[in-house]
């Protein structure tokens, strides 16, 4: 870190400093410029934060310098993982796509989405049966039911399942029924709930937060690493921002800015992403473009009459185009769908 | 709602989506201009969304009209609601005042926390057991024996103890130790979490999301309402913004529209809210002359060696002139601490 | 527009707003729910605007229903604009690439971009004579000298030539010189200036302003055709979010969103957009695969020694390599660059 | 400034660095700690930037320390500026009132704000007379007119008159019937007009623009200190968050902030940073309790009537209780209106 001390700082005040950054185990060097005095404290930031030292007296900043995650570093992992499960990959040239609808509603509707998923190249299918809702009065989920008809539509079709897993009681039961758990945009700082999903063996698609900053999303991640499950997928789904002609604003630069900093695989999400089902094809072929390392899209039979999230659902003759034009920019790319 | 028509939407459309708002079981009234048709779905909007309608042939937007929060309204309990705990108020006149420490580190700090704040007029203590932290490397609180300190606090001021719960299998837990369950910013939106605190008998103070809409926050509020448990303290500790002077940007108009929306009352807290402890004092006087029903504060005997948060804290002196001016402020617009 | 009344408004506040519709010269219908009156206001409502009917007694919100733009709207031109200047061309079908360096700083700088633009296939080339910057103690340009050469490296190429001009004083100037008037983002709202180019016979670029809505962009770009201007290209460039790994947050969803409402060209500019030279190339062939009209390229013969936004200029191989990735999945998506 | 060298950078690289550094007329301090190397580059950062350096190889990121503005620091300057234009004064402990129409729309409307505004206390009239409006269609403001208007009220009441200018085009002819100058926020970053504006001798009120950095903001300050006019205000009018309940995100923490950073005065405008008249009370009483050095109030005889605006205006009687109720406010923080 780099405390940055007031113009007018008194040698009394460096000194108090320095001796801080001592007792934080890190060392100090002092360098006097022109105009202020600035304090370098080098060791192992991660055991503490530029905030344990803001408060000082005579300080005007702190800065800090090493990005406070580690095993989802590439600095610890350079080459970049590939997440498998059954015939779903993801990352170091896979772009595997998800997709099915927002909420499992009947074994018709989920049945026919992973047919249609899987005719059109898909190899995982998703689908909510615990839903977190905005509004307690809005439909809440078919629970285990819901994960057992998906259970039931891998069956047919060889898909993986991914579901979303809303609190740590339930992580075993969603376990049991599904091949990767998925952690919420709203629970991305559920920090018991992401412990609970780093002790089990399945793959995690963790959702960025919509307000979350890339350095709580890689903590977040780091959170179920440090539990020994190295099986995770970072998803972003877009932010809020000022923006109100989408419901998210989509950040496809995310891509770029994640493969420099981590090895794990990233997934795009443009169905939250933008939060209208006419940006959605759109979004998918940019998002191959720059790399995303999969999609996880929403679709469904009839999206005019889905319990939940239709306005941003394709239909199936919507999604199978789309995941022609995908494929072929994924080839102008040296890539393949998956 | 109001479904907008595309200029040249058909004829057919537009009975396909009167058929529609029929079926949500909504009166449909078609109004045409001279550029579009609108339809006009009116009953209780409560039941669908806007955007179930969003994806029908030729509509372009849908327009909600109703909110979609009842209890938590002002339409349906007109009065100000008023939370009393011990001492502690908040609304309908009274301001509560909540301080203490980020985290509860030793007996000597907590007890000594507690008396400056019962000293200054305060009437709650805060300070975190079980701890959100970004990161998992960085000190997760003193769980049980932390509840455990702060009831001996409570013991010996008479206090009333406000801790954060993170997660619905420590509810139990934390109401046995605490007078109010903080659910944090994180945690808005973990329904699971809401509906059981909902369950207890203790007062609730919930935070804003940093990215919550007002609307998200007063739903958040009805999935505890909802459960039967209608304690519940609105608390504004600002939200996500570009600015990066402040770690949050606390908007104080907040407190006008809410006071306006629903009946809760609003505390607000300037220590998330700013991040900078020097902008503590200025902003607790701000959120009074505002018409806040009460303030949570982050202060510490030593902020320079506090475990979590000490930039934001304030010191006892500081906690006591800021109370001071505080009471001023109070008394200038007719209302007092307490 | 539709004023939704209070839940308790009385016959005679009813009666007060739909006096004030008519008096707007719209049509009111009275809808008669069952928690509250909604009055539709029919006709031209873009001589008015929603906020004239907010205060009204009894009002509790006021939704609008057309979008004030006309000449920019897809409504009323649905086939796509194609803007043509020499060589460059950009919408319906072909991606126009202007690239260049921030600043214009020497003829040897300037001619060799221009050589390398054209040579990897570009037809514009961008540069900045009048350079508005942040701080009135950096570099702000060449003004008249950097334009004169800019006409040189026209001449010498064939390239088109995109510049921005920054006050009402210089637009005789710089058209004088240029092919392509670039508006600013800081200046999207600087409605002088938009007037005076739209009296140009010139094309003009308009940069969307960081926190512009979509509305007030195309607003904006309405300044100009109003005046007679139909050569109007909107650019993204990114907008001011709570990220900070990024200078701006690059939305490539407002390439789908325009081409919905306008017949207007969108040019990307990954550049500003992303403000880190790495990031470029990935979303030159994001914005590509979205859909863009074009791209707007930082490029510049040595990075390191630029005297203004270095730090998000390819060098000259990086622009070519890019130029080629953007080749291929141009032909991917069926278009071309040029 | 900081330069952060990549984990595995080269001495190569440090030494091609440093030299860089050197080059930039700054001294270089490389500090080599465990993980990675810094190179601290003492000196006068402000003829250079951070970025200058980013592009160079092997460096992860450039962390700047000193802020570039001078003259509109508190460092330089470190008493408050009080500004004093007829009766009106702004900071050390006076808060001006500026109060007014949104625009001037005749003699009989600005003449009767005119005397509700000295009524009441407040001791400069606001009032547009060249609009900036967002669609080229809504009413524009009564130009020269408006000004004479404006003059006739000063005439009549003794009020300091603040309006704002658009253009460079017409900074004589506003300064010659006005006293305070306003720049707007869409204006912020005109450089050319805050040059000009620069020039004159007239007070002037500088609006933050909606996206700006106080960074940002404080160096379009400077452009105008930095032509040699000292009397700039600056005014906080709030910012564009996700926040669509409020018009714009009012920050009343940027007192605080500038307070800490600038001796010019912080002037507040509720109206614009709320945009609905029934939050403008509370949050002119919460901008005094904040340290507010001024307030800036839309207000007209009809709200209801008013050609711009009237949605965020108070009508006189509310105009005058605010008023009363800031009083109050103001001296329990032992300052004074005027």
């Amino acid at each position: 870190m780099i405390v940055v001390m007031e113009p007018g700082a008194s040698e009394e005040q460096i000194k108090h400093m320095t001796d801080r950054v001592h007792q934080l185990g890190l060392k100090a060097h002092v360098i006097r410029g022109t105009e202020r005095t600035v304090i370098a404290a080098v060791g192992d930031e991660r055991t503490t934060k530029p905030a344990d030292l803001e408060t000082g007296p005579g300080v005007a900043e702190v800065l800090p310098i090493l990005a406070p995650y580690k095993v989802a570093s590439r600095e610890l992992k350079p080459e970049p993982t590939q997440i498998q499960v059954l015939n779903f990959k993801a990352g170091a040239g896979a772009i595997g796509v998800i997709a099915g609808p927002c909420s499992v509603e009947s074994e018709e509707q989920i049945i026919a989405c992973a047919r249609a998923v899987k005719a059109a190249g898909g190899t995982a299918l998703r689908g909510g049966a615990f839903k977190p809702r905005t509004s307690p009065y809005s439909f809440q989920g078919m629970k285990e039911d819901g994960l057992k008809l998906l259970a039931a539509a891998r069956e047919e079709t060889g898909l993986a399942v991914v579901t979303e897993v809303m609190g740590t009681e339930s992580v075993d039961l969603v376990a049991k029924y599904s091949d990767v758990l998925q952690i919420g945009a709203r629970n991305m700082q559920n920090y018991r709930l992401l412990e609970a999903v780093g002790n089990t063996d399945r793959a995690i698609l963790l959702k960025r937060g919509a307000s979350a900053t890339m350095e709580e999303f890689l903590l977040a991640a780091e959170y179920i690493l440090n539990e020994g499950n190295q099986n995770v997928m970072l998803c972003e789904r877009g932010i809020r921002t000022f923006e109100n002609h989408t419901r998210f604003t989509l950040p496809l630069a995310s891509v770029t800015y994640l493969h420099r900093k981590t090895h794990l695989p990233v997934i795009i999400d443009p169905s939250h992403g933008t939060g209208h089902a006419y940006m959605v094809p759109d979004m998918c072929v940019a998002a191959v473009a720059a790399g995303a390392d999969g999609l996880i899209i929403e679709m469904h039979p009839n999206p005019e009459k889905a319990m939940s999230d239709g306005y941003q659902s394709l239909d199936f003759k919507q999604f199978d185009d789309t995941m022609r034009r995908c494929a072929r920019v994924a080839a102008a790319v040296d890539k393949h769908l998956c």
